[in-house]
């Protein structure tokens, strides 16, 4: 489904409309330096990319990348375009789940063609961003890339902000005795993170041959903005590798607790029983039959056997409280 | 055994029938630009290879490699041919297991010979998909090359995706209480996922070298498609990566679920050992033969101390469940 | 806030009392070679950068990423100036915590910016250090460049061996069998030291390319002074290294030794239940109402047995000691 | 102890036996392009390989390391010739151990010394290997050096195979309930592979120089021949390396099922405990002296009792059965 | 505290006494080629140093690193000299513990000035060693930096052999059941290997330097020896890695052995407890008081049902044991 498809020309948006593919594309056709169109598209249809491969002349090997979601983040450099992959993240406040969308760019000299699969990669806040920047656009399709790119980095960040806080959350869960231990959690956090870390890290290398000008066509005006995004990406990546070994470390910790926990248990157990043994212990022995037990013809054997019992129960539960069992 | 020995040129077969390999390498040698004979062997007799070298002039290590599998994969240049060493993935549905075959290729400027070990690795989906590409058939031996290099890649993303269902399920199973702890099939798909990477990551630096242009007989318009094996590639040893580590935090979970498991067990147990060891000790109290025992003689005593053990075990019940330890 | 804003020429301070940052923007204009203006701000409000940034012609990327704490450590190399971000380490000697503050600091030829976010990361004793070095400060504004970072740097070493102390004083914990398992404690230092790895190892590579001469506007006199700052990080980085190994074999030791505690009270309990089981054994037999039990007649019936129990406590108690269970 | 001693020339040897060293030294002195000789040395005294380091002018250096085992692999370029140390592996069938031994080698235009320590690192094969191809003989010391590489790169690959049919038997052992969890097996396993990767992996390096033509005494067509033997050894290495991971991940799984396992105990002994604890129970109730238990009296009382307990047993047993605890 | 002055020249020591410092600087100054002074420092005093920093033009940063001990091993090319940090190894054989200590180099065209820090840096031995070689003494300074890094790396090696037997009598502990398992030795060993890999992989890399010739002023002839300090210092650090992850996984075994330890407690104290419920069961049915149980008025009804007992007993035991519970 196309969604917009705008005519950019000396740093403004030509037209309110959205053009149509033919339209768009004869005007890129017509394009001077600076000059580029913008289409937008949501979910295609196998329809819609071939007839704007027609037009524009794609590569098939990257409109059969962009037919699909899953590929891999990258960057691939054709001859008369870019081929662009990125993975989106937005956390889902109310699930606490990580969602993963995909954006796919083809970018050429005079149009910047952005294809979207699943939900939460929109892009209307990049494309408002990037016209509120008359100096950037008049930079030509490449400004409309690092508006993509720097959008879809930039919300990176808030979706590792908001693992750091469930790991805290986690981690109070952990080291506070009376909440069950959250192993499925911790686990589901680290998938999370690992995932994460497959969208972010392919980009790195790429987005370094960016900022070092390793693409002749990007104007080295933006080069920086390129640099800064990279930047982003790379605290972004390095937050979640250390996410990654904290959910490691949170899981062993967590397994040793629960084997503390068990031996606490345990030792509380144990204790109880000691102290319900050792007076049926001695109940057991009055209730011998042997003809000679003098103490059982006592008059007070009884309450003085009771008194042993209760005497042996608080001796017991005294021990056991100094040596901390209960 | 030789299984097919076909004739291209101008971008089609020539013939329908298999050449006989005598015919294939005549044939060869009269090739010029952008024509070749391809040649698929399946579980070769030493015979079939040894012809085929003196036919061809294959180098006596590649052939020596060939004979068996259990290569390493691999491409490697000689002066007349490349000799390419595949591993094959097939996932079994109904085992749910990953059989991994072997293929050798054979390719020098007007002939492939293709070796194939073991099953799953048919090659007759290349072959068509190949023989409707007229465009890349007329770039010589090496399109047939990339056709299969691209079919073996290409079937790895399947595998990978039902090692991930199959992870998803383990997941599931470690996961839900009632399920014993899958830690055999854990262990197992851990296993596949090793092996997989061992089959995948050595092809990564090669194919790299193919999409860079390291491989001069190569031609410049094979580069991209070699490149988009080599993203495939790449994705499927990322993916690879990333559930060997998922897998070592499953397993590591799962150990911390079945300790957490041992914890519950030891506490149902203790309770009910506990409910039943409190009206046990009070009935070895009255089973004492102390002649002075009041309560013995009393009307109600009985039914007293029955109603006592029955608070009792109400009481102990209650608590116990308050403590979440049944 | 604007903490101090100094003019240095020909290696001496000018002036005791703070110019306005407009002094020192046109100051800064008219300095000549080895002549700057250092700024310091802290907790800035975004006038104030923006008003700087004015004066000073600072990038927009650079006061956009100083506006906020929780930049990665990096240098940035501009046109005119250069944009670095170090993170600052304190040990908190009451709380026993690492606290992390921030320091951007914008280099241009004649001015020095300085921002700093959140506490410990204060800057006097760099500022006076340098002002005793009038060779040093005669270099010009990386002087004050190499100051700031070689304070931040120098001040990572005692934070290291504060960890260091705190990690023997854990290992001593755990290897102490009469104090508990320290697991929280075991994990908290895990995460400072994963956190400090993540403000040191970025500064690694810009430190190197600054000791290598990679950035031609830093004086070849200084580059051995950015060595010695690159070495001392080294030196940090690694021994945070190993501290993270260290914590996790610690982690794994406590484990085992959780582990065995809770064998040794098993055993113990075992040892003790055993000895109260049989004696109440012995008595349950005495306590069946069979007609003929001669035993029962016997007149030192009871004492016999009695005296049977006793030995049996004895031996099971002689018994249990010796293999160690007691 | 000097074992053979030859002279090759013409891709031949010249006779049948061996050579004194000072005849060898002679010969090397006046041999031409592609002739050398060959000596073997086993467990060599101090005053063999000075004398030889005489004869030959050996490196002082490369002489000191050749007097001990235990040196680290690898292959070093003095001026006149190459030091080579090679770790050969063996896998004993018996003890199912793998031995490591050691063999040295000088190798200079014109003459090749070996040196063995340890057994199992025999050459004669190599030696037989190489006589069989006077084209590779032809080409010199050189030849030499790669039939010895070979043979023992050649060498690693069965262990490698057999240690992978320890694993298998391992995987067996560990997931078979009925046998005791073969921890130290694993371990000695881990301990061998990792021995394993320290003979094979400071190989590679200089293998890969070898074939990529960095040492300029070797000739052009003896490169393939090394590539083919460093493929070999990355083969070995590789599998090495995934036997390790394999390796460790046995050890978790067992460690899963030592405590699944311990689990199961638990539950079984727990049920059975149970099935006893209740019918004791109720025969102590009905041990209890109150003169007034009209059950006592019936007449049926005692089997009405019995058949109670019965009842509770086979109960307890059918619950206990269908929650799986035996 | 100045410990020896020695003044070199012509490959030979020029007197026996000790020189003063300024003496030294001055033939220093003074010395042609291959002629140099050697100074040797142990636990200097600041004013030792800046004595020497002034006679000899030291650089203040290489003078203040080596006022202080725990600096991170390197060799730093200043101007006029090199400053070199060393650690050094020792074990100590009755602690069973490995001691560290420090010796720093300055290293100039006519002068070597060696400063040693803590105990067991003594070198002595390689002084007299180099005074043996008048042919490496002739080369100069470089000679004397040699035969100090020579000694240091050669004392590694003897300490990770005695690692490595530590490591075996600990493999021994933990498969052997009778020993307590040595949870903190393991650790305390690992503390020790990251330790030594701390002083040594740091080193690696200027050493490969050297061996390269990365540095003009050692002499061509040096190269080598380097190289072969280089190639020994890789094997004690590829050693002890090798150690490291031995060490990681025997911490894991031991935690296997310990579970599989518990497993057989449980079992054996189950059995038994087993052993000792059945017959107290049948005692305590004997003990109910119904009026009519008729197997109460047997004459051989006690007898019997000892016997009872005593069959119960030796059938558990005897199925304990089939089950290998005791």
């Amino acid at each position: 489904m196309i969604i917009d498809c705008a005519h950019y020309k000396d740093g403004a948006r030509q037209h309110e409309e959205a053009l149509s593919p033919e339209q768009a594309a004869e005007r890129a056709m017509a394009a001077g330096e600076g000059e580029f169109v913008w289409i937008g598209i949501h979910e295609p249809e196998p329809d819609d990319l071939n007839r704007l491969a027609g037009l524009f002349g794609l590569h098939e090997l990257a409109v059969e990348d962009a037919q699909m979601a899953h590929q891999r983040p990258k960057i691939e450099d054709y001859d008369a375009d870019f081929f662009i992959v990125l993975r989106t993240a937005h956390y889902h406040e109310d699930s606490e789940i990580v969602h993963f969308g995909e954006i796919h760019v083809f970018a050429g000299a005079n149009y910047v063609i952005t294809v979207r699969h699943g939900p939460g990669s929109e892009l209307a806040t990049a494309r408002q961003r990037l016209e509120d920047r008359p100096d950037l656009l008049a930079l030509g399709a490449s400004s409309a890339v690092w508006a993509i790119v720097d959008k879809v980095v930039d919300d990176y960040l808030p979706v590792v902000d908001a693992i750091e806080d469930d790991i805290e959350e986690v981690e109070k869960d952990v080291f506070d005795d009376d909440v069950p231990a959250p192993t499925a959690r911790i686990y589901h956090l680290k998938r999370e993170v690992i995932e994460f870390h497959r969208a972010v890290w392919p980009l790195l290398s790429p987005l370094n041959a960016l900022e070092q000008g390793g693409y002749e066509r990007v104007p080295e005006e933006l080069r920086r903005y390129f640099r800064d995004v990279a930047d982003h990406a790379r605290r972004a990546d390095e937050q979640v590798s250390s996410q990654r070994e904290l959910l490691t470390s949170v899981l062993e910790a967590n397994l040793a607790l629960v084997s503390v926990n068990q031996n606490e248990v345990v030792k509380k157990i144990s204790a109880i029983f000691g102290i319900v043994a050792v007076p049926t212990f001695i109940a057991s022995i009055y209730g011998m039959n042997f003809d000679n037990m003098p103490e059982l013809q006592w008059h007070y054997g009884y309450a003085l056997v009771l008194a042993l019992m209760a005497l042996c129960v608080t001796g017991l539960a005294l021990f056991f409280r100094r040596i901390d069992w209960i």
